[in-house]
C-alpha cells in the first residue's frame, strides 16, 4: 500500500527546525540575566524578581488586525512586530506593570524563513524598545487556514506590578491633568477602514508623501511607551493606552465614578497621516476609531504636569474635573 | 463628500461588545481568589503565589494546527478549546510549573457571538481541568485574512516552578522507569497528515466507528495532565509532552548526556483510532507524527514506578540506560 509522508500535505518540520536555528541569535539580544534559557525545555523559564511587596502578574495579549493585510500586500513587514510587541505592553504599563517577557505565535501557510525572520527581527526589536525579553514562540504552518502568502500573529506579554500602584489610578481626581503622549500615527487600529477606503477611493498608496512613500506613513509602526512610564511611573496616576475605540472608550476605563476627562481638541496635533484620510470619514467615527495623534493618556497631579510633559515628550491635552464619568472632547 | 463607518469594511464593534458580555460568566467559572477580576483595567491580574523559595515563571504558547480546519469543516467545535488549553499547559507541567492563568487569542472573519462562545465554553472546560484561571483573550475580525466561517486561535499559558525542581530532570539516570500516561487520541499533532488521508483515500468520517462517528473519534480532545502531575510532582523525575516529533524527538529533550531511553514498543497500547489510520502511513513517519498513544512520557525512579504507574493510571513503557544520548523504540 502507498504511504503518505507529513511533507505531502504541506508541512515541512525541518525547514521549522532550520527557522529555529536561525533566529536563535536574534531572540538571545533580547535576553537579560532573569532569562533562564537553559533551564526549560518545553516552556520559557524567567525569574521571578523578587523586589515587590504585593507582586501582582499583568498578562495581556493582541494582534495587529487588519494591519497586517495592508503590510502584506506591499510587502512592508519589517515594522509588524513592532506593532505586535506594542499593543501588548503599551496595555500592560497601563496597569502599572513593569513588562517582563513576550512570546510570539505565527501561524502561516507555508513557513519561509526569509519573511518569517522579518517578522521575528521586528518582534525583537520591539521587545528591546519595551526592555522585555523574547523567551518563546510558535511558529504553525496551516495551509488549510491560510491562503498562500497569508499569516496572523499574537502576541503575549507579561509584566509584574506592584499592587499599590494598580490601584493608584483610584486617587485621579478632580483638578489633575491628563497629558497626551504622541501617537507615531494609526498604531494598529481602524486598518479594515483605512483598507476599506483605500480601495473605495482608490488611493495609490505608493505616492510619495512627507518625504517618504505614503504606505510608508500609514504603516509606521506602534509606538512602544514603556521606556517614558518607567522613567516618570512615580508620579503618574493613571494611563491609558487609546486603541479601538479612541480615546473616549479607553479613558474612561481608568477614571474613578464621579469624575470626568475634558479633552481640548485644538491641544492635540494630529499627525500628517490623518490629514490624508480624514476627509473620507465621519467625524464622530474617526474619534472612535482612531487614537488621532495620542497613542497614550496619561493622568497625572497638577503640580508635576510641566515636569512630567517635558520628561515624556508630551503635551497637556485636557484635565480632570467632578461630574458623571464620562470623556469630553471639546 | 460621502463618508465612510468602519461597519462597512466588516468590522462589528457593538457585536464584540455583545460577546465579551456573554462570556464572562463562562469565565468567572475559571477564577480563583488569586484572580484580580477588577483590579486591572487593560490586562489580566494575577497575585503572585509566594510560598516558593526560588520562583520561576513559565510560559508557553501554542495553538491547534490543522485540527481546527477539519473541526471547523465538520462543525465539531466544541472540544477545540480543550485541545489550546492542553497543548500549553501540558508544556508548562514538562518544566514541572503549576498553571496559574491562560489568555487565549481569537482571530475570525467576522465574529459570530454563538460560534466563539463554542471556542470559549471549550477554553474555560480545559481551564478548569487544568486549574488555571482565564484572565484574559483578544477577539479579532479580521476579514481580509481569514475566509468566511475561518478562524484560528491561539492559547498563552503562565505558570510557576521552584527552581530546584525544574533541575530535577538533571538527575535522570540508568534505571529510571519510563511510565506512558495514555493519550485520548491524536491529540493535536498530525492533523495536516490525517486530513491529507481523509481526502486522498475518500474516507467518510461520518461513519460509525468504536460507537459513535469516525469524526468524533479523530477530533477527542487532548488529555490534560494537570492534576497527575500535581499529585504526583514530588516523586517525579521527568515529565515529556509528547507532540509533533512523537516521543523520539520530545523524550530526548529532557534525557541528561550519556543516558538514553528504551522504549518497549509492545507495552503502548495505540488508541483503536490509529488502527484506523497508521495503514496509510509509513510506520517511521507516523512515530515522528504522532503521539502513537502516550500523550506524557514521565521518568520516575525505579522504587516508585508501580506505586506511581497506579496513581496515574499510566503503563510502563521502557527504561533509562546508560549511553549515547538517544531514544530506541525497541
Amino acid at each position: 500500500m502507498e504511504t503518505l509522508q507529513y511533507k505531502d500535505f504541506g508541512v515541512d518540520i525541518d525547514e521549522g527546525n532550520n527557522f529555529v536555528q536561525a533566529l536563535k541569535p536574534l531572540v538571545k539580544e533580547t535576553f537579560n540575566p532573569l532569562v533562564l534559557g537553559g533551564l526549560g525545555g518545553f516552556s520559557g523559564c524567567f525569574t521571578m524578581p523578587m523586589n515587590y511587596k504585593n507582586p501582582i502578574l499583568c498578562a495581556a495579549t493582541d494582534g495587529v488586525g487588519s494591519k497586517l493585510s495592508l503590510a502584506l500586500a506591499y510587502n512592508k513587514l519589517d515594522g509588524i512586530g513592532i506593532d505586535l510587541v506594542a499593543m501588548c505592553v503599551n496595555d500592560l504599563i497601563c496597569d502599572f506593570a513593569t513588562p517582563m517577557f513576550f512570546l510570539d505565535y505565527y501561524a502561516t501557510h507555508k513557513l519561509v524563513s526569509q519573511d518569517a525572520l522579518r517578522i521575528v527581527r521586528g518582534i525583537t526589536e520591539g521587545c528591546k524598545q519595551a526592555q522585555c525579553a523574547l523567551i518563546g514562540g510558535e511558529t504553525a504552518e496551516m495551509p488549510s487556514v491560510y491562503a498562500k502568502g497569508d499569516f496572523d500573529l499574537a502576541g503575549f506579554a507579561v509584566g509584574i506590578a506592584e499592587k499599590d500602584d494598580i490601584e493608584r489610578r483610584a486617587g485621579i481626581t478632580e483638578g489633575d491633568v491628563i497629558l497626551g503622549l504622541k501617537s507615531s500615527g494609526f498604531h494598529s487600529n481602524g486598518f479594515s477602514l483605512i483598507r476599506g477606503i483605500i480601495d473605495t477611493k482608490k488611493i495609490d498608496v505608493e505616492m510619495n508623501f512627507s518625504g517618504g512613500l505614503l504606505i510608508d506613513s500609514i504603516l509606521q509602526p506602534t509606538q512602544i511607551y514603556v521606556s517614558s512610564f518607567l522613567q516618570n511611573k512615580d508620579s503618574i496616576k493613571g494611563l491609558s493606552h487609546i486603541t479601538g475605540g479612541g480615546i473616549k472608550e479607553n479613558l474612561i476605563r481608568i477614571l474613578p465614578e464621579n469624575t470626568q476627562a475634558i479633552i481640548d481638541e485644538y491641544a492635540i496635533k494630529t499627525p500628517e497621516i490623518y490629514q490624508f484620510f480624514l476627509p473620507y470619514i465621519n467625524k464622530d467615527e474617526a474619534w472612535r476609531v482612531f487614537n488621532m495623534g495620542i497613542g497614550m493618556a496619561v493622568v497625572v497631579p497638577k503640580e508635576k504636569a510641566h515636569e512630567l510633559a517635558q520628561n515624556m515628550q508630551a503635551s497637556i491635552i485636557g484635565h480632570i474635573q467632578a461630574g458623571q464619568k464620562q470623556v469630553l472632547i471639546k
